[in-house]
């Protein structure tokens, strides 16, 4: 095997995954994994270009990497590419106001999004609030609109270190149950 | 086509659906059908065995039968089959102890049923019981069973007449957060 300085030579930047990689989350900010916090530092001094990316959907970029910073790592929102900023880009674009059917801890990052009057539906790992008013709520502003859009910030299904119903069949719940009224209504 | 009675010269009984058919469910008991109040009436005169059937899984056959005497009907607890105490001779067969993640309208039915150190899990039509934290409770439940047995009291899908999330993707939901899990866990 060719050495990593060879191996490197066509390679102008690294993409970091944050949890399970650089830490493990849990209580109390969770844990650094063993050697991470120093591996950054190592990419930031070399001439790399370092970034970051996550699939966390129930904090805020700004939470998360102060709990980051707090735990030694180098690393700054900017750098930070995760699924609500990107949701948010979204519906910049295509001029969509959101109902929201997310974590609170994910909220701040909508700040600037108007979700007056909706006309599509986001929907994360909501936790608490997939009550069924809200699975509601999200329901009846799909069945409004003509052509229903609903926006998820990933589909995390349940695992060993995630034993809670996740937003995957809410998600799916959600979809089916349009789906049915909408082939219904072709009919 | 031959006459009425000359088709049902081989015929012993009726079984007849409740919902749509007898009634229409609304607010304030719902409405008789036209005419339906008189042909029950007519059925219970003649030679034909009457019975009822009805997936109505959000109240007790109690309540329903209650419902449909105050229209009119001739009916009684006795001669309607409904899911839930379907569900009940399943689990006194089978020495099952649920976790009722049901509409408190139908609880009643379960009142013979032993609910303690559950070793399987009853999901209906739930509607606001189908909170997050009862969602999870009932994951709880199937996650720590060895063989996890979920029993669907029907899995009634949205349509015009019912335009709000139902329990089919509950269900679903469930069932393969619990699968995923499974499968995880089997590897």
């Amino acid at each position: 095997m060719a050495p990593w300085g060879k191996r490197l030579a066509g390679v102008r930047g690294v993409l970091l995954d944050i949890s399970g990689v650089l830490y493990d989350s849990g209580a109390g900010g969770g844990t650094a994994i063993a050697g991470s916090v120093e591996a950054v530092a190592r990419l930031k001094r070399s001439r790399l270009k370092v970034r970051f990316c996550t699939n966390e959907s129930q904090k805020s970029r700004a939470e998360l990497v102060g709990q980051l910073q707090r735990l030694g790592f180098d690393i700054s929102e900017q750098e930070v590419t995760a699924p609500a900023p990107a949701a948010c880009q979204i519906l910049k674009e295509q001029g969509l106001r959101p109902y929201l059917l997310i974590h609170d801890g994910v909220r701040s990052e909508f700040d600037q999004i108007d979700t007056s009057n909706p006309n599509c539906v986001v929907i994360a790992d909501a936790g608490e609030s997939f009550s069924y008013q809200n699975m509601n709520n999200a329901f009846q502003v799909l069945m409004e609109l003509e052509k229903p859009v609903l926006i998820s910030l990933g589909k995390g299904p349940s695992d060993e270190h995630h034993p809670e119903v996740k937003a995957d069949g809410y998600v799916d719940n959600l979809a089916e149950a349009v789906d049915l009224l909408l082939q219904h209504a072709d009919k």
